[in-house]
């Protein structure tokens, strides 16, 4: 399992236009192999930001690799740029994440 | 759905020692009530460190506040500190997140 991360840094009096704008997406990324899920997180508030993060996992790093190279990744991202910069300061820092270990509910380990 | 994260600057010289100590301790996690899933995840590697995190999902936030008064936590964290001083920059940052937006492999979409 790889897991896509950017962590957000959203301006205090934009959070509801932050989540609106993700809300009211359409999204096709369901559609792309290897995709397992996708999820908009909200953090911890700072002094002069509140912290968003979306996450999104794939079977592997390929996969999404695959993704970032494909149209509905442009597609996806055609307006977040202009939509992010009224909302969002600097630009999203992404981290790619690989899985050393997992435990499930029924308490079992895999790698 | 609640996530706690914590985020381990790991010295690079201590990676395996790092991943060792998580692969080979014991866990109840999964006895807790409103317990979903672990993940131990590496990160990016920096200059001075390779960034690791720890991924907890719980039903809710106060599943987790519950688990963190338990005595299931003091077992886990009992030889936790001394362990990580010899790995790891610093103190872990931990931050919680709530979940705004999920789309699972059917791109159904839940809050």
């Amino acid at each position: 399992m790889y897991l896509a991360m950017n962590r957000f840094k959203v301006l205090k009096d934009k959070k509801e236009a932050f989540e609106a704008m993700w809300m009211e997406r359409d999204s096709d990324l369901h559609n792309n192999p290897g995709f397992i899920e996708f999820r908009l997180l909200k953090g911890p508030e700072h002094e002069d930001h509140q912290l968003y993060s979306s996450h999104t996992f794939w079977e592997k790093e390929e996969d999404f690799v695959i993704w970032t190279k494909s149209e509905s990744f442009r597609n996806a991202h055609r307006n977040a740029g202009k939509k992010s910069e009224r909302t969002v300061m600097g630009h999203p820092q992404f981290e790619g994440f690989s899985t050393i270990q997992m435990i499930d509910k029924a308490g079992n380990k895999a790698a």
